[in-house]
């Protein structure tokens, strides 16, 4: 393990942007796992800051996470097509269209950001919707950093070792929050952990991480049984004490409304799993109409903001996977030693 | 296990109808397995003759498959519509309209069955779409027949463990052919093996079979991590020298196209998993306008067979599930005892 991740335990916590900032990653790491610390939707001086939280408070191999989507340029039609989707939740609601912005804060991965990382050198970079350009995947290995990154098919994970990943991320069709998908717009072509984890690491000689519907240490070990060098867990981390998961999200991880999660592209653009609600039911859980990622951030964050301030989570992203039976209302520390108790 | 299955390996042979016939059945219980024997578009001379076939040439355990679909009266609207889907293939293919009959042969399980069952006594009877009802699952159990059903979600599985099923087939998203899916109509339900398999053996008390993408030992080994008290294979059996898969068929999953598949509804008008060929791609893989199932087979069925005797696959149901990589051209013992490797 500690050739590849740092580590001292085969388990990384996933970065879930928007859930949790440093304070999961540091607590993770203390706790002998790989943090992980989403930067994805952060600013350049965000980023900095959380580097240096991470950095002073703990001196743990860690891991930062970045998306590497292709910039999209506004098409005042498509977001046009997407606003009239949601106007009745803005009347609902009573929101000003016009004071919506149109472009997110979701840069993806370019030399700027490595600017800032050359100084902290994170252990692990991992990137999510495919690798940034040669000459980054160059300069971030330049600096001793082991890159993985998440493959949702074979052709992925193989395009991927090709391309300059040292760790592929079998992501099951099971996980929680956005899909790595990067080769096809195609939902068909995406499989099931049980499936997909054995045949790539049949397909690549990198090692596997395995990820998508691990929530206790038996899921540990089946995907460690599997073939898979590692785990990423994500939605079991949810209901920790480290975590900053809104009061509504809580619920609905800890309500029965977590048995049903479905691949919706409503908040973002990009198919990700979250737990069915009012929205998905009404408009998705795909829909045509949405801007392309990350453009349909922007208008329908605006509802759901609205609606979270009256205690509504009917437009919120719930990112879950399909087995939330782990959420614990634990530390950290507790979850990693649990998921870590049959290594 | 004995007391469960009765076989010596907790490893059940899925039942395939339309892809084997007895032979196979034999052959694995033979090799130690519980051999399945697929009833569910046989009429009631052929399971009998199917029957005699399995209790003259083994007295190993062994299971019989049927189906607990709702019979559906013919729509004739419905039906049109189904129809004017398929008639460009109808005309490519020159095939007469009016030769096609109206209902396939797919009787749900009934008392009339159970008539002929009641001599042979299957030490398993295994159900799809539900389970029959209450006086034909007493009926059944009176005789000391084990029943088992196929649950797709964590619900399923609790109603078949309130409405009288002895053991759970917990069927991953990941498993080929038809979904077993019968409280809900909703896709997004459906789970992945390694997130629903847990979620269920936590749910019922009831002993828990494994399947969908389990395509060698270590999926086994894996599966019976998760909590599985045995497994069930099917896509792995579908090269064995036992069985009746067709060359079009075969050849499907020895190629590149086994990586591909996709849960269609345009073979029978229920959801079931394909290698995605043509048809799929142009008018599925969901299509709207399909008759109910079983109707919705006769008519695709002159498609299928008219193209197949040209050598054509592109109407045929490939089913097939995520992982291909267990499909082997050897005996299907020596398929049962490489799955049970690892035991």
């Amino acid at each position: 393990m500690n050739d590849f991740l740092g580590a001292d335990l085969p388990i990384i916590q996933s970065p879930m942007a928007g859930v949790h900032d440093s304070t999961l990653t540091i607590a993770v790491s203390s706790a002998g796992g790989l943090g992980s610390l989403p930067c994805a939707l952060q600013s350049i001086d965000e980023i900095r800051a959380e580097l240096n939280a991470v950095t002073q408070q703990s001196d743990k191999p860690f891991s930062a996470n970045f998306f590497c989507h292709k910039p999209q340029e506004i098409d005042a039609e498509r977001e046009a097509r997407w606003r009239a989707e949601l106007k009745p939740y803005f009347d609902e609601l009573g929101i000003d269209v016009d004071n919506i912005p149109t472009k997110p804060k979701c840069e993806p991965f370019n030399h700027q950001i490595a600017d800032v990382l050359e100084d902290y050198r994170p252990t692990v970079i991992s990137f999510h919707f495919g690798l940034p350009s040669a000459d980054l995947v160059a300069r971030v290995k330049s600096w001793g950093s082991t890159i993985i990154a998440s493959a949702t098919t074979v052709e992925e994970a193989q395009w991927l070792e090709a391309n300059g990943a040292d760790g592929i991320i079998a992501q099951g069709l099971e996980a929680g929050g956005h899909r790595g998908i990067f080769l096809s717009e195609d939902l068909t072509t995406q499989v099931g952990t049980f499936s997909l984890l054995p045949q790539i690491v049949k397909a690549v000689k990198l090692p596997v991480i395995a990820a998508g519907g691990i929530a206790d240490a038996a899921g540990v070990a089946a995907a460690l049984s599997l073939g898979a060098s590692a785990v990423q867990v994500g939605t079991a981390y949810l209901l920790c004490t480290e975590t900053n998961t809104s009061q509504i999200h809580r619920n609905a991880l800890k309500s029965e409304a977590s048995q049903h999660t479905a691949i919706t592209n409503l908040f973002s653009g990009r198919p990700a799993r979250s737990i069915v609600n009012r929205i998905m039911r009404e408009i998705g859980p795909i829909n045509p109409n949405t801007s392309a990622f990350p453009l349909a951030l922007t208008a329908i964050s605006a509802v759901k903001k609205q609606a979270e301030s009256a205690g509504i989570g009917d437009f919120s992203s719930l990112w879950c996977g399909q087995n939330a039976t782990g959420c614990k209302e634990i530390s950290a520390a507790e979850m990693t030693m649990a998921l870590a108790a049959k290594l």
